[in-house]
């Protein structure tokens, strides 16, 4: 059989399979391999059973590669990490100058430079693609961020337009991010701003039903609503339809009330707040959601904690408040969203911070404009950023875009409302609170940090700048408090 | 001149001057020996004015390195990085086998066990010292924390027994803290901690001078009124200096008013929070210290922040709420040491999983001890911390100890009245509510994490587990909602 297909494609786990479909879908011949044979002929059946899509499956990499048409782009979709460069060295070996492979994997994204950097000596080329959406984003329309070589975009720019999703007004999820490893980057930050959504999401959930008594009837009905509105995107809307779910394992009563409250995690929010301590950005809304994952494994501890509280009356719901429940649906809608902004406008501020120190030239407004559609993120909030930016592509902060400052000033007394009322229900909210307290901070033209500084000059002579005068000044305080304290 | 010093001390900045005149001061003759050999001369100077001290100048690494009895030891006090590896190349050639070489900067204790490792090769010995107390401190008695070669650490013992701050029944503040880099580790989390007290103090100034409306003069008279009490410490006893200070440069007023609010770092409480995400353990407090600085940086955009949110009636103070001075006072100093129990469980547990991953077998209770004297966090404080893990080494949290848990419950309502009142007040308490945060979290047997999961579960098949059986479970949630919306 002499094929020359367009594009191949290895790694057949369910992303690499749904991806692979969806190109053949899109009308592109493509060739896939994985080391698991098994796999390989998986992907064919299904080719065939989704409608004789134009796809050939290899069991070895070298008639793999040799079905690709030149020059030859292949994607991978493997574990990030070693896997990774296994794969290439299995591939490589095959390949001619000029042809290219993309990692469309997870990856760190030094080591995407890193591999960029060793494939360049032997004369191919190298891309880090984001790609976002999950399952049915990879068969359906996914986020793509492509970064790295813009030769090797350009050659497949007419697959990634096909295959990415499609949104009406604003085009294909897909564009070109910037050289080096900043998709990778890219991908790593929008997981971030996907674990600070899940996070706010949850605190929703938390203050309307332990405060609320919401049902999971009335909660499905409340995020189906929400769905209609400003927080209309993919993760309200799956949370709509995840209360409406029934247990089906246990007889009666809903799925969500027997999940237990652990939650996994990989590696990209760890990563996320890593980089942000190194470009000294502050993104606390997207750590404290990495944080609440970090607690919500501790599950034999925090049994054991609420054991030793509650003894002494301090118990899940410190008091029973009398709240109006639809006006509390509404407050909490307003808090998740003025939350919302300052979590986008962290991670926004992350990427700005990232481009600048690699002199990546990001456009932060495309960056949202490409998360409208396919990715876990999509939203219709990301247009409202979009246009924030097409605004002014150098502000400093959403927090001050003209449109989204009035949005935040209609919702701040219900936003301080809702964090008030979880303290003081004993429910901690530590997305909207760090949320809020990032707003309350950048806001601030005085902040108490002149006593820090006056202190790091009093024990460790740091010096400080003062108010009133150019200069670095410091100060002998403990001689003159001695003095005067004589 | 042939002298026999018994310890040799390199690089003489402010810090290494007064460690080298205390070692001195305690009787043991020591070599000096800097780059720069005024500073040698400095130093020598000093020794003579300050008593006479049996200190030894040297102009020439050689004759600095013979003027030591054998085995050799010489403490090193340079900028971290590669003036460390720089000052040991120097020293090194002349250096025999078994003689030792301390590392007493803020060094990453990964380059300590890289040195560590080079210098076992060539028969050396290697310590990192973490050495807190600022420039007083190394004159007077720091605390150290010396990780490393424990043989290099026996003979240097009586040195620094003598050397570190003297603490009355519970002996100097040094130990061996372990092998490898965990002196500088300790040295690194000490560090967070101490971002995490200076946050949590300036919040308080922050609520008493902006909501309750208290002066320089009565801030003094507070913080002073605290440190007779169980906040009792250094740094609430340098705050109440500092309130007490005149502005010297502009006639009337106070100084800490005319300090500008912008707070400098250096690289150790930023590695603490990447650490601490590393190793995922939640340390909100001090990863909002780190987030005040960072945001403390930007003044001019939060000027011009406060300027778009003035204008729709957003102003640094929201409302004048009517507070009683003297009850407002209590709540601050109760949810101020609330949220430092918070901080230190957070540190502390920190310490422990690093502990746990490199095997260094430290002991909590031994650390909270040696801080109880000399370094910048000195306080009654640690006493109790050092109880708490006497009565049980193994303690999963500080929070669930007997008699922290106490006074937690004795504070959870003023710590909360503060945190609802900063936040109606528009005034961000990140360290305060963060704090809260982490205790309402942990001591909480059900979070909302199960809906995290359930969504994890429902776009990216993650699984889950559940309440009622074992095992790990995926439902297609989506099919399922489809099914049903129909």
């Amino acid at each position: 059989m002499v094929i020359q297909t367009r594009i191949g494609l290895a790694g057949l786990a369910v992303m690499g399979q749904n991806l692979a479909l969806n190109i053949a879908e899109k009308g592109f011949p493509i060739s896939v391999y994985n080391r698991t044979t098994s796999k390989v002929d998986e992907t064919v059946e299904r080719a065939k059973r989704e409608g004789n899509l134009p796809l050939y499956g290899f069991h070895d990499p070298e008639s793999f590669i040799h079905s690709l048409q030149k020059p030859r782009v292949i994607i991978m979709l493997v574990k990030a990490g070693p896997p990774v460069d296994d794969t290439i060295k299995t591939l490589s070996v095959y390949m001619e100058k000029g042809d290219c492979i993309i990692d469309g994997g997870n990856e760190w994204y030094e080591n995407t430079e890193r591999r960029q950097k060793a494939m360049e000596e032997k004369g191919l080329l190298y891309l880090g693609m984001g790609v976002s959406g999950g399952e049915e984003g990879a068969r359906h329309g996914p986020s793509l961020m492509p970064g790295g070589a813009f030769e090797a975009y350009k050659y497949i720019e007419d697959i990634l337009l096909k295959v990415a999703a499609q949104v009406p007004d604003s085009g294909p999820c897909v564009t070109y991010i910037g050289k080096g490893g900043s998709g990778n980057f890219v991908k790593m930050v929008h997981n971030g701003i996907e674990y600070g959504d899940m996070q706010l999401i949850s605190e929703a959930y938390d203050v309307l039903r332990s405060v609320g008594k919401l049902s999971n009837e009335e909660l499905k009905q409340v995020f189906s609503d929400w769905n209609k509105g400003e927080l209309l995107s993919f993760l309200i809307e799956i949370t709509a339809d995840i209360f409406g779910i029934k247990d089906d394992k246990c007889g009666e009563g809903y799925l969500v009330d027997r999940v237990l409250d652990k939650t996994g995690m990989k590696g990209t929010g760890k990563w996320t707040v890593q980089q942000a301590a190194d470009l000294s950005i502050a993104i606390p809304t997207i750590a404290s959601s990495l944080d609440s994952r970090f607690l919500s494994g501790l599950k034999e501890e925090r049994v054991e904690a609420a054991n030793v509280f509650k003894s002494s009356g301090i118990t899940d719901i410190l008091a029973d408040q009398v709240v109006d429940k639809k006006m509390l649906i509404d407050d909490v809608r307003r808090a998740l969203y003025a939350s919302k902004i300052c979590s986008y406008a962290q991670g926004m501020n992350l990427i700005r911070a990232k481009s600048i120190e690699k002199g990546w030239g990001l456009k932060l407004g495309e960056l949202a404009r490409i998360w409208k559609g396919g990715c876990i993120i999509r939203a219709i909030f990301l247009d409202r950023i979009k246009k924030a930016y097409d605004r002014n592509p150098d502000l400093s902060n959403l927090l001050i875009d003209l449109e989204f400052s009035k949005e935040i000033i209609d919702r701040q007394s219900a936003w301080r409302r809702v964090v008030c009322l979880a303290i003081n229900s004993g429910i901690s909210v530590p997305g909207m609170s760090s949320s809020l307290a990032y707003f309350d901070t950048y806001r601030r033209e005085r902040l108490p940090a002149n006593l820090v500084q006056a202190q790091r000059d009093y024990f460790g002579a740091h010096t400080y700048e003062r108010i009133d005068m150019p200069g670095s000044f410091h100060t002998e305080w403990f001689k003159i408090a001695k003095r005067s304290n004589m």
